[in-house]
């Protein structure tokens, strides 16, 4: 049985008369999409093409919800309480739930955006809150969350399937958590690091750490970012080198058919 | 066979720390309650707070979309595009539904709120893109719209069930045109006389116009207002008096079970 | 030379078709207020109104610029930069500064608003940069912040004249810090004891702290609240007992003339 | 004494983390700058980038409001009273007033963006609001508009200095007016005969209408985008032909001193 891995990537995050990303020239080297709602970045247009765009590709799609800071980008830490991250999560699942049903689609997946994701890795009440929107919305849907974190535990505490994110660009602790960003060895800037990294996280489920020792961990989707110079090249890249390798790339579970 | 009319009102249009309306106390007098969606009023604690009061009260749910202006209360005529009619009924949709699926119910109908209601009652293009978007996300809900308007037109056109709703306190002309607002003659200022409207258009089919005549209209739901020094005295008063008439009181499609 | 103290509440935080809080009635017994400018609340219609009926009663207007957070009335943290700190105090002052001109007023101080004033209470970066702010637009502003924070010290240091604030309704510890909210024993329910603490303060310069200890306070200003059952009522009767005794109400500097 | 005429560009309307525009390759080649006040685009960060690199090139700087209709990038006309427009150009200008004033610059002129400019245009009450807006906060300012427009008008009314302007390339009517937008023949897609039009415009005070006949016009300044393939290119080319031609680049009234 063949070894297999999602590749996501954050899409429909322009707004407006505002464009970001490079969401048409990327579409067909992942394998599945999250979309803004509307909250950090996205609006009702931007998430109807999005998806569309996703449909044509064959590219699952997933609700990308954030936090109600469009100025900042969703990335900015807010002090919420577990009840209004339950709140926006339904909220804007809700809505990209609608625009896919408009557009004859059905969502795949769940990710939180920037800072909600962060957040949602650490503290234990805002994962349930995040976990529990999704299951009472669209229990089917696969939570994603990073490899090991608290979201990806509530989320299979309360019966969601779960996909471990993990990241080509970036090094990990001894005890599987990211080298925090505001150290120096925090990014991997060679492609060719970063692609064998992913290469050992698939095949090997292990990843070696800035420690040295090899650590286990659960590669079920690998984050791609969207901008950059080298985004783009990147994301090809890596599709090439994981099917040269024999490693299936697909979004962890099926795909609803429409 | 009893005659039977809804009575809607527009609810859930509070806003982060700041509160309006009576919610809680007009729940009782009314059979169909439109909620405000994130766009004009509503966030979405205010929206599953709302959503939770009338399945507590067997309330009918009706999504109320309005326009992308807080500042202004989704009341000033903004130029959108069909296009962009359609995208933000999409959206604000989907938002409640998931909001209502949370709370374990499900949406009766869906009303435009303010400027775009009234937009969508005279231009024909906005109307068919509110109407699309309802058919396409949820084609059992009912639309609500101004009776005889281009939005229940559209409604009908494209197979959805509409209900034409009427004012117990504006005045209609002979052509079943409400009486513009900025005519001295625009309101009932008189309970009795409003009340005396209402009955006579659900049990007969028509209105006096200001010229005189008679004029056949349909009178599916009729709007209550929510603020206001006696809207609360006025609900009570026209549920007992249509009840006591033998008017049956009910969301005119039956409101779907969980 | 008679004791002098100022009262200062937040006023012009309704927004659009939202009221909050009592801004006539209050206005007559306090000597300044603190006008929301757009981020947490207030509009341009309503910071105008706000500014005009603080110059009929002859209140020091003040800037009180918040965290962009509508949703959540400036009240949540947000992880911004001390340049993010900077630039939307800068903003903010700047639209409340043309109001006042609009209206034949100037400025008197700036107060931070919510999670911006209890930050910059404790962050010296976010002080720093709020301090700046005032003093690179308008330098003969009163910068007030909590009695001994990073605030007004980060106002001093850059050479801002600043109002220290002190808390009726809040109990202090031994070190003349604010007892947490979150501690049961934070608040001050008794109007007669909040109204004593706020006499000792300002005839003595002392608190009785939660460990029985006296501490050396400035109270330059008090902050009244304009929401709340017992608003009108406690601000009316400080007002009147601190007259009584003697104390002159005033800003704390001299109000510019127009 | 040799002719002059302004280059007007609008600038600063980025918001966020999204970029648009080009504005530092094209801030040599013009004379004055809009700046985006936060409303339709601009933050306060974006804003004072904007200022700062205005200042560093000798370009006068003017506050750019706009509808708040972010999503929209205030194109969109929006039935605002003449109320709401004089407050959130006070608002807005304010704003920028401050961000220059912390940056050590002052602004120079006010020009409207998108939709409410063109309903400045043809709306007296509210060219007229917008106009007082200016004259009550800042008169000095100079007011820029649709030449012979409703709001130049207002401004020569009300005793601001008014600048016309004119565009390369829109085509005129026999009656001054430009021809709308829906019309085919409504562009001038020659870059040679767009820069023909301005040194008519410029040199002879008149334009050739697309009826045939020469129209006088008072072009006090030109009207460049910041925006679209040969935007940066065509605004080369003008200022090389028209300094070529001996007209003097700058803006029409003296650029205050810091």
């Amino acid at each position: 049985m063949p070894q297999t891995v999602d590749l996501n990537c954050d899409m429909g995050e322009s707004f407006g008369a505002w464009t970001l990303g490079n969401d048409a020239a990327l579409m067909p080297f992942i394998t599945s999409a999250n979309v803004a709602c509307g909250f950090h970045a996205g609006d009702p247009a931007v998430m109807r093409a999005t998806v569309r765009a996703a449909l044509a590709h064959g590219v699952a799609i997933g609700a990308h919800p954030g936090l109600p800071d469009l100025a900042g980008f969703g990335r900015r830490n807010l002090d919420i309480s577990a009840a209004e991250a339950f709140d926006m999560t339904v909220y804007q699942l809700g809505a990209l739930q609608a625009v896919a049903k408009a557009e004859g689609g059905r969502l795949h997946h769940l990710k939180p955006h920037g800072a909600l994701y962060n957040m949602a890795a650490t503290n234990a009440a805002l994962a349930q809150a995040i976990a529990e929107a999704v299951y009472k919305v669209q229990p089917e849907l696969v939570l994603y969350g990073l490899a090991g974190s608290e979201l990806t535990q509530a989320g299979e505490k309360i019966g969601l399937r779960t996909a471990h994110e993990v990241f080509a660009d970036r090094t990990y602790q001894a005890n599987g958590t990211l080298t925090p960003r505001r150290q120096p060895d925090a990014l991997i800037s060679s492609a060719d690091a970063a692609i064998a990294q992913v290469l050992r996280m698939v095949q090997h489920g292990t990843v070696r750490s800035q420690q040295g020792s090899d650590v286990a961990i659960r590669a079920d989707t690998v984050c791609l970012h969207g901008d950059g110079a080298h985004a783009l090249e990147f994301a090809q890249r890596l599709n090439h080198e994981l099917r040269a390798a024999g490693v299936e790339l697909q979004a962890g579970h099926p795909v609803p058919t429409k």
